[in-house]
Formats: C-alpha cells, sequence, structure tokens
C-alpha cells in the first residue's frame, strides 16, 4: 500500500534495529483518512473470502478494524485484555506472551460474539512474533469458527512470526511488508501491494 | 439520535439500576455501521466549532471517535491507561478515578500529538460521573489547547457527572441522554436528538 509506505517512511521512527515507532499515525495519533484507506486495502485483499466478524484485539487494532467492517459490512469484536467486572463471564480465551512486558497474558471474547457458523477475518496493526495473532486463532478455534484468514498494517518480517503462522496454514497478508530496519534504514518487500 | 435509542431499547441489558450494557454494539462487538452514523451526529452537533483535533481515551472511546474524525478530517489522539515501554516519555496526564475498580489510574498523551494551538474536541461512550471526560480535560488544559466540547453516546443523567461538566462550563451533548433505568425499564430524556 503505498500512501503506507511513504507514511512509514517520512513519519516512523527506527529505534535499534527492531522497534518502529508509528505513534504518530497508528498507535497513539490516528491518522483516520489513511485508516479508513487500509480498511479498504484488506477488504480488497480479502473480499472474495465469506467474512461474517472481524476480530482484532484492544487496542491497537480496534479503528483499523472498525473501519474494515465498514466495507465487509460485518459486526467487529475486540478481544479484551483485562479480566473487567463488566465482562461476560462465559468467554473464549487466548494466550498471548509480551516480549515487552515478558510475560502471558490472557484475551478474551464473550462467547455471545463469536459462534461456530462465523467465518473470521482477523486484524491487527502490527506482526512481530505472531503472539497476537496465535491468541486470537485460538479464540476462533476454541469457538468452533473458520478462520479466514489475518489483515496486518506492518508485517516486521525479519521476526518469525508471520513466517511461523503461515507454515502453520494461517491466510497472513500484510499492507506493508519490512524485511530489514538495520542502521535505521526501512527496507520494504519486494512483492508488496504498493 | 434514534436508530441508538432503539438499538438501546432493543439490545441494551439493564442491570440494577445503574448498570447498563451495551456490549452487543458498542463496548466489545462493534456494529461499525450505528458507529460511523455516530461520527456523523458528531459532526452535526459539533460542525459550527473549530475542532482541529479528536481526543478519546482507551478503550471503549476508539472507534467512535475514529469514525467521528473522518467526518471533520482531523488527527484522533487516544489517551493511555498504561505505561507502556514505547510510549513517550514527555506527556499530558490526567487522573481518573474508577468507580467499577475503585482506584486512581493515569491517562496520558504524548506531547508530540497535543498542541497550544490545537481546538479539541472530546469523545466517549458513556457519561456517568464524568470522571473520563474530567482527566481527558485536565490533559487538554496541562497543553494549553482549547476545550471545544465532549460529545458522549449515552448520558446517564440520574448520576452527577454531566451535571457537574456543565456547571463548570463544559460544552456537553449525547447522543441519548437516559433520565432513569429504574425496575429495567429505560427511559429517555426528553429533548433529545431523536
Amino acid at each position: 500500500m503505498k500512501a503506507l509506505h511513504e507514511k512509514i517512511l517520512n513519519e516512523g521512527r527506527v529505534i535499534g534495529d527492531h522497534i518502529l515507532k508509528v505513534d504518530h499515525f497508528l498507535n497513539h495519533q490516528l491518522d483516520v483518512a489513511l485508516l479508513n484507506d487500509m480498511g479498504k486495502a484488506f477488504y480488497d485483499l480479502f473480499k472474495e473470502e465469506k467474512v461474517t466478524k472481524i476480530l482484532t484485539a484492544e487496542v491497537s487494532g480496534i479503528a483499523i478494524a472498525a473501519f474494515t467492517g465498514t466495507y465487509f459490512k460485518v459486526p467487529v469484536v475486540f478481544a479484551k485484555k483485562t479480566e473487567s467486572l463488566n465482562l461476560d463471564n462465559e468467554t473464549y480465551e487466548g494466550s498471548v506472551y509480551s516480549y515487552t512486558k515478558q510475560k502471558h497474558y490472557k484475551i478474551r471474547v464473550s462467547k455471545n460474539y463469536l459462534t461456530s457458523d462465523d467465518h473470521v477475518l482477523l486484524i491487527d496493526d502490527f506482526l512481530a512474533n505472531g503472539e497476537a495473532l496465535k491468541g486470537l486463532e485460538e479464540i476462533v478455534v476454541a469457538a468452533g469458527a473458520t478462520l479466514v484468514g489475518a489483515g496486518v498494517v506492518i508485517e516486521k518480517c525479519f521476526q518469525e512470526g508471520g513466517k511461523k503462522l503461515r507454515e502453520n496454514g494461517m491466510n497472513v497478508k500484510a499492507l506493508a511488508s519490512i524485511e530489514s530496519m538495520k542502521n535505521g534504514k526501512i527496507e520494504f518487500r519486494g512483492e508488496e501491494y504498493a
């Protein structure tokens, strides 16, 4: 996605060889016109699939998933990270390891919002180690629903997540695939949706 | 907002006299077409104001704020609840008391995304005790920005938040104002944007 590539090159900040900060438009401040275009791009990538529900995890995936939902005209569900008093007791759970915080946490979806009839598209902002998508897949499996695939905004291809998920059969597509960020220089993978 | 009133009556669940669960379309599963219409409704309510930025707090406000941002064509910023390793060190802070969790927590916005030139519209899902809006207002004040007003999806008028905020000069508007939920029966306030 060309506009996203340009945004990453112009406004992303590389820290070390692994961290890309895109708080300016994706994770803290939101460029909503660009996010809306991302939603359209995910629709174009998965529109041949039957999709009845979009699933993401709080927090950063929510806005992107919401825009994507408007193109598919299906409900969006976000998995919750904390055990809230207001959440239904009956939930499907997934486990996610956070490398940043170096601990496991649970993500949960109420059983009211995912059924075995659902065909689910996962949406998230980043794909690095693949932990969030793996946790979301666990929820889809627990619900007996069908996993259609996963759309991520930015894949860091130099980390193992995407490779592992695809080897396990997940249909993962990224709007921007970063091959390398060595020495602060961002290089995209060739076959991108530019 | 008529469609919202109907949705609340048809799908909201009242627990006791104070808790309204709208997880079905607003807080866990998202009816994105309705949320998009809410964004348009907030635009109609505040379009005469100069708005340069929309501010909300994670988590439940994000999707609504994102849609609202597309109508105003301005960036959306969401205040973060946790001290993340990836957040900039330089932040504006607000304090919020959670009645559910019975403790104070901080919400924070990076100084990169709010300046004294900004005219800020607050967006949130619920207004009950007014704590979240008060915390967001503290952030706007700390940035030296101008607070334009606040748009909330559902105001529980039988709690004190809206009254107190308006007495302090905040221009608060709700898409659905609930006068009472006694005995499980939802009554809307008369002058609604129906």
